[in-house]
């Protein structure tokens, strides 16, 4: 079951012309619905208009996606799906003068994977590499062929997620989450920054909130796949699964850490609080 | 006046769902149809079937597109455009098991620009620099957010294209075309090589098979912007404009040379034969 709307009217069809699909000139959201509450919807707003923003949509347009999200007859858990395009183009990549975006929605049911939150996934070191762009970097932006690439790597459905590195060989995320890790020689938690690459998921800039506020000390920088051999704690993130812990990468075995439960026990009382 | 068809059914619309909108999964064709029959098709379909193939789309696709063009009722001067998506998906990058693609075509009028065949334009090097990326390197595919932000970059009509320097500073290609130049202290032609970025065309390639034949040098190679500045006989060229004179780049002015002369009236010659 799911729900459709464009420009706040119910479908689920849009024009051929639409830049979203010729250009993927656009940004989407992915936000969880829990008990009829979006999740970190501000976070989510704030974003979005920060994407639109730096790849010059109106200011408006961030407005207009609040307006339809407020509207949204949600209920129980599910999931949101926000794309926003740069609407209908002449052709051409030139951005029209006068943007007329398109707002489409798709709420579906969410099944939380409880059994992978608690016994933790297993991972896989990507061969395809992020190219380094840092005038698109942070952005969840429509333009995801290399996430796709990595993805199709592998079809094990034993295998949840895929390390991508950058093509320097740093690690930068996962193909649908973020990664964080505790290394135990520095005494801090580390997560890799993301100022050439990557997507900048709420999530992510969630935990590390709470960490600071848990003080404990979390560094973002440049890290070779190397580092995380020698981590403890490994975990995956986003808005949908919240934080599951990955438990074996490639040849390596992890144990589900103490930082790991302690920051998986505070999303699940912030939704309690909710 | 334009057609519209979505997998042989006369239509303009798509579903929400499709991996082409959330992930620019998929490749585009630009077709100049003149006096009714597709310029250079064979080469057109060869190059959508390579880029499927890179892509991991199912071999039969290109042939479905083949299938569509050949019964499109095509007259006088028109541009076809096709874009083939990864279909609908299930929600995640992972590409559907059983892939049924969208073949979108489109058919508009075509004018060409017979003053800027002539007089040539004026261009600009744009400040956005392509990543580097070869595992996407040379395909038309939809992930074109460099494309539109570059061209953002300028909105006065008077320019027509922005030069592209690759992160490392070397020229790649224009926003919507592929650049050629005349060295004439090496005595040769040259045009980027595009192993690392930059989109192969359709009618780049068949520059340099012309250039061959009439027996004058041509090197693909990594150029930076000051080779341009000691060029001579600097022109654009794509499939449906053909191939413009760049009279102006930045404040260094050309004169229209004898080269691209010769290619203009060989490719004349061609749709005469037709």
């Amino acid at each position: 079951m799911q729900a459709t709307w464009v420009n706040g009217t119910a479908t689920d069809q849009i024009n051929i012309a639409d830049r979203g699909l010729g250009y993927g000139d656009g940004v989407f959201e992915t936000i969880a619905v829990i008990g009829g509450y979006p999740q970190r919807l501000p976070q989510h707003l704030s974003r979005l208009a920060y994407g639109l923003a730096r790849l010059g949509f109106p200011d408006q347009v961030a407005s207009q996606v609040e307006l339809d999200l407020a509207q949204l007859p949600l209920c129980g858990d599910q999931t949101v799906k926000v794309i926003v395009t740069r609407g209908k183009g002449l052709r051409g990549y030139a951005p029209p003068q006068t943007v007329s975006a398109t707002r489409i929605i798709t709420v579906a049911e969410r099944a939380l994977n409880t059994e992978k939150m608690e016994k933790g996934v297993v991972a896989r070191v990507c061969d395809y590499r992020l190219p380094l762009n840092p005038a698109l970097a942070q952005l969840k932006h429509l333009n995801r062929l290399d996430q796709v690439m990595a993805r199709a790597e592998w079809q094990d459905p034993n295998i949840s997620e895929g390390v991508m590195l950058d093509a320097e060989g740093f690690v930068v995320e996962g193909t649908m989450s973020n990664l964080f890790w505790y290394d135990p020689e520095k005494g801090e938690v580390q997560t890799p920054l993301l100022d050439r690459c990557g997507v900048k998921g709420v999530m992510r800039d969630h935990l590390i909130g709470v960490l600071k506020r848990e003080n404990i000390s979390v560094v973002e920088g440049r890290f070779l796949p190397s580092v995380l051999m020698q981590a403890n704690d490994l975990f995956m993130c986003n808005s949908l699964i919240g934080l599951w812990p990955i438990v074996t990468l490639d040849n390596k075995h992890y144990d589900v850490g103490p930082i790991t439960r302690l920051l998986q026990s505070i999303l699940q009382r912030e939704i309690d609080c909710e």
